[in-house]
């Protein structure tokens, strides 16, 4: 009988944080794509664009003038999806027609004051700023809000609509769906084994290292085990630490550093600055701040579309969205791929 | 105080079939769009390419020719994600680390002979054979795989990769997430009210009417009270069915015709061939065959990207990855689009 080969034969694998199988068949990277094929990032982004509203002097769609930033750079969304004072939905009580209230509050931050610059490519006490700011975010909007989602959509695959280095924060009077299935899963996990899962998750793949993109004293990123999108990662402190504002100053330096090597990399795989979206995931907030969340580790993830160039991604259609995620390579595959690139940014040998 | 307005105020709503919510900001189509703009489908596809593999007398990928058929067409597919025949994943039993066996057969289902036509430009006869083929399946397969997931990928957009009308078949060895949620949260609702709760939903939905697309004697099409995509839709019949099988020949009949009427709707939208991903769900097969599956209640989703126009889509990304999906337009304004277009196909104005 045949043995098993992770890479030849279809198999599920677990994701504890969501509960869910994903189905690895990376046999499927040998069928010819002749779908769509996507635009590759733009390579000529100005570094100035006065008529870009994120940047330093720019007019916004409010009519306020930004002002001449050289750091980080934060500012109420001009549209945003969640609104501090909206009423509350009236009461239809109908179990298949349930609706509760939302209240909240949505952020822009720059980067950075140019436009041609991304996170890798920022020098480390830059990129260090960015962390700090993050920290901030959470500690402030987390006083009264349950959760702080701070996230980063890259690039126009990813639905960016605007080059300039930014990320977004959205805080919501309520706990929503992703967070929600990690609050559970690592609230049994710690009951059940008596160790927050994600701090033995660390532990472990810090042994196997097989799934270890790149790593320092305090963080480690890693394809997870369960990774759903080719090159997925998670981004894991070593220590138990339950959200940002708890990183050491040390530790925020090591933060910064990991993230420009693990970016890096990813631009190094297809030679372009590679769409991703990435997010904060630590323990809830708000009321939540006096509770005992110690079953929660502080997390980031990676979410990158791409799977076979700079302008082939992976379309999570039909059979993802109907039935179950899929994958066309393994993780440790993925994992091997952005370990064996260099760690210094290919546009940065150009010049 | 204000008083609540769905189209005004972000809001929560739950989403029963899958446990989760959805948050609806309809202000948010005030927004200007700047980000990436989508290909429109392509308008000029011929009717016969021999190097297309989907058409009849052409060569596949394995070197089998495809007969000269005139009507549907089945087939393996040539790169199957899942194969009947993988060995099991060795025994890895660590909780995190946890892989399980899947198997599985995967086919491809062409609709018409011709590539230049979609369900909505086909004949009423000849969508009816698409429905006894998809019901023969389901039997075919579902004698011993307890899954058999049928989706269309429809659209370059939606990953599809031939223009040809088709749909695939993928039957697995296991029940996959997507089911396995709808299978817990019925099983839950009818134990709870006595009544299987999408034979519920679609009574409710017929007699409130303001998220109906089309309907007639059989069947009803509803932008669902929980939708996330734009104009996401669920096809309900109107009696207590289990599976595509179980159909009558009058229910075919009605069906074929209520599927041409909400595609036509579709296409008239935009003014283009609709991207989707669709795909039907009724209760698991193999050994449920046996039991009593009562709570379940055959439906099928559609779920299309497009939000603003042709070539303007809704992206999940950020937010909706890492926190919760979020929708620019309420269901209600979404049905009322939709229910006011036409029934004629905006194509076949033009000839
Ligand atoms: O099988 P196809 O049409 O080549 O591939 C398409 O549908 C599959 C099932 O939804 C997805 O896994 C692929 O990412 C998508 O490109
Ligand atoms: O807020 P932006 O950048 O305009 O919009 C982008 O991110 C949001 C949050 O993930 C999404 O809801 C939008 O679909 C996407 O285009």
């Amino acid at each position: 009988t045949l043995e098993f080969d992770p890479k030849e034969h279809q198999h599920l694998r677990y994701n504890p944080l969501r509960d869910s199988w994903v189905l690895v068949s990376a046999h499927r990277m040998k069928r010819p794509w002749q779908g769509q094929v996507e635009k590759p990032p733009e390579d000529d982004i100005p570094r100035h664009d006065p008529s870009n509203p994120l940047c330093p002097g720019s007019t916004r769609a409010n009519g306020e003038v930004n002002p001449d930033y050289d750091s980080t750079f934060l500012f109420e969304n001009d549209f945003p999806a969640l609104q501090q004072d909206a009423p509350d939905p009236g009461s239809e009580h109908h179990p298949l027609f349930q609706t509760k209230a939302a209240r909240g509050v949505c952020k822009v931050m720059c980067f950075h004051p140019w436009s041609d610059v991304t996170l890798p490519l920022m020098q480390l006490n830059e990129v260090r700023k960015v962390v700090d700011k993050w920290a901030d975010l959470i500690e402030e909007l987390g006083a009264s809000y349950p959760w702080v989602q701070i996230f980063e959509n890259k690039g126009a695959m990813m639905g960016c609509s605007n080059p300039h280095p930014h990320c977004q924060v959205w805080a919501s009077s309520f706990l929503p769906n992703e967070p929600g299935l990690a609050e559970r899963s690592q609230r049994d996990f710690l009951q059940k084994h008596g160790e927050p899962m994600l701090v033995q998750y660390a532990r472990l793949e810090a042994q196997r290292k097989e799934r270890v993109v790149v790593d320092n004293d305090d963080w480690l990123a890693v394809v997870p085990y369960w990774a759903t999108w080719p090159f997925q990662t998670l981004l894991l402190p070593r220590r138990h630490v339950l959200r940002l504002p708890d990183l050491t100053a040390q530790e925020r330096d090591s933060l910064a550093s990991i993230m420009k090597r693990l970016l890096t990399k990813y631009d190094n795989l297809f030679e372009i600055s590679f769409p991703y979206s990435m997010g904060w995931h630590g323990a809830p907030t708000g009321s939540y701040l006096t509770e005992d969340m110690s079953h929660w580790q502080l997390h980031a993830h990676y979410y990158p579309p791409l799977l076979r160039s700079a302008t082939v991604r992976k379309f999570m259609v039909g059979y993802e969205m109907l039935a179950q995620e899929q994958r066309d390579l393994t993780p440790e595959q993925a994992a091997d791929r952005l370990r064996s690139l260099p760690e210094e940014h290919c546009k940065l040998g150009e010049k």
